[in-house]
């Protein structure tokens, strides 16, 4: 590889060329955390119980990125997502939230930006809600967790990540 | 104070009330990072260097993205921005590229989100340009470093950035 | 069945799994309906004659809106419509504008959501050109008339419709 | 009045010159009614229990719809809300969902057909989630409640509805 | 002025501050331009006569974009325009669709690139209409007409244009 | 032929019925040019070159204006792009920007206005960037060059083009 792949020889950006690769099921799944005080942690508990919107919000506002990816990140290719999936764990421990999202196609290219969109804005809504308690929450690390699908196969991140989802 | 203020008593979500705050100047400054593989950071300072494009993309990127954070965070109001900044600095100590965002405007709520989603698009942008030569880089800590405007006036975050802005 | 099929065993939302679905011939037609005032009405039978853009305005809007389902309604897939129309019949006797709307494409699952949005946002627009004349409008009812292509293959309602639209 | 104050003398359609309107507080609330059968009902108010996330998918949907207002109606002028709100009330007499809005802002311009988006979107949203159930259901009807603040100052339909909403 | 106002001194390209600018009346008017072949041009009278939606249809599209031409334009600020209006005129002699639109508003910077904007997608709109008939027609010269209202006052292009539009 | 494939017998626009078409490999190339004054030209000229954002700015805004052609042009299928480049030739005998788009997809309809949009935001983009310099500028002739995959196989225009761009 002599260069990244979105730049052309003159160091143009473009969207590359995946008409002729291959529909076939491809997935994703990636994670962010976003870390709280105690008093917005509190509350953020508090917010999701009996019934509150609070985690709700932040899901739909993740799926809902997942969906717009191509419109935020430039060079993505537009994509009909067929699965798209935000949880969250309330870690009280570490004084986080734990944020997984996983999204699946058919498709041509695949589905890392999706996934990664939804965890980030999934993570920044939570931020919405608290920033009044806590302006100093701290969003990360966002990062792949595991893809497959692509013409390199399976692939994983190293990192070990405590939060459990079951599908 | 008693809750999340996004939340009512009973839980539920709305975009809250600020017709009867003042129209006064207002602005944030935000931060992210992306943390890359030796290769993919050497990758990106030569698709930077001969008029590249690379960092122009994600700086492009993180204004639109700005301009869009009502669309993407559900309970935040439509603002008319009037000013976004997106600087970005290659930190070959760290692998990493340091992002730094300002937004400003004249309006009744702050722009504390649309800084944070600059700086999250962004970052996703410089993922997404490296992501075939290193789909394990990190994104984060993505956090607000400082805002005035509001009632409680000026907030800095505790945290000392190494980027230098010329604005 | 036990549930929502949008909500899993914990009720949390997601975007259901249509990878494995196979890409069929699928078509929704839906109808809505906006009652008006007698001097509204005639004002929009006037602002349909002579090259008037009234009723165009709603049938634009309504096509448009049909392409932006998935962004509006939370858990819906983005498809790829083959086919959007929209069709009025201004009815005298009962002082209201009768909609139509039929939406089709190739793909993994229905367009229920397509052709009841587009009827929707038709029938909002029509209430937005006349509602200086007549704040009291009311909309409805929306609902689906017929579907077919999904497993279920074809369904309608029950419901007989006055409406004649020459396809 | 001798037209549909959106067409000019011609009928063509154009967004009407409110420069010279005063910039005041503008409010306006509708409603909007989705009648499900027994089978669908029951699951919605099974998927509202429990922290689920059903109503909170509708109103999400609805307060992200009023945002979107001047990008769906063709001739709405874009509007800065400075708040709406979307609430329901489950009805088991009626087997319906009562949904009422409100949205509110300090500009140049109504906001009712913000408040009509917003009420008609969280209602097709709560047809997205039951239609596996009940293809059937019926919206409607959605109207206008009341307004203020526009040069003939408040307004409201003689309709009663039986919803109370706390605000 | 040392160069482009839109890039810092480094070329970094930035959405300039124009928080201190005062709020004041401003508008602006363009021109485009459709040359279409006999068979096209023809075609098109037709469609727009006997209620025909052609220039209808062309009409929303150019007021829509005036809406989103801060999505398009990435430098460009989030205006709230409280006037837009398109205008066309089907010209015999010379074969093609005169197109002029005005935008104006109360607000911190000019309304150029929405009535640019306006014209370039209601000249697009045309064409779609009109491809298959004709692939070959050109669009152009798109150009501002005039402008008020900014710090250097009025200005007019100093190009007559044969359009009559009755406002 | 008997009229314009968009309007139906009675003249109303509708979304034509592609469903049928068979899936297979679409391309279009399309031009526009941006006519500057010297003092402008000169401006662009050195905002491009020591890694200036410039043209950068303007081949992000007609890729993403790519992407969003279905939400602009109102009868536009909506398409999966597989492919977009944008390119500029800055032309000082001209005193113009020459712009080339080039589209691509695998897909039911072809992508002429996907490539025409492209190179019409692009040039809107840069008449932005430099109109504080030279409001006069002049955008066009926006035309369609070649295209390719449609029923009736591959069409050009008979237009030379000056510039030439390596794939």
């Amino acid at each position: 590889m002599t260069g990244l792949t979105h730049l052309n020889d003159r160091g143009e950006a473009n969207m590359v060329d995946v008409t002729e690769k291959s529909v076939r099921e491809r997935s994703a799944r990636a994670a962010s955390c976003v870390r709280l005080n105690d008093e917005a942690f509190s509350l953020l508990v508090a917010g999701n119980i009996k019934k509150g919107d609070a985690l709700a919000v932040a899901r739909i506002a993740g799926i809902h990125a997942a969906k717009k990816t191509a419109e935020l990140i430039p060079l993505c290719h537009p994509l009909a997502l067929t699965k798209v999936e935000v949880d969250f764990d309330l870690d009280p421990d570490e004084g986080c939230v734990q944020i997984q999202t996983f999204c699946r196609l058919a498709g041509r290219t695949g589905v890392e930006m999706e996934a990664l969109t939804a965890a980030s804005i999934a993570a920044l809504t939570i931020y919405d809600m608290c920033k009044a308690v806590d302006p100093g929450m701290e969003i990360g690390p966002t990062r792949l967790l595991e893809k497959s699908g692509g013409k390199r196969g399976y692939w994983e991140s190293g990192v070990s990540t405590k939060m459990e989802v079951d599908p």
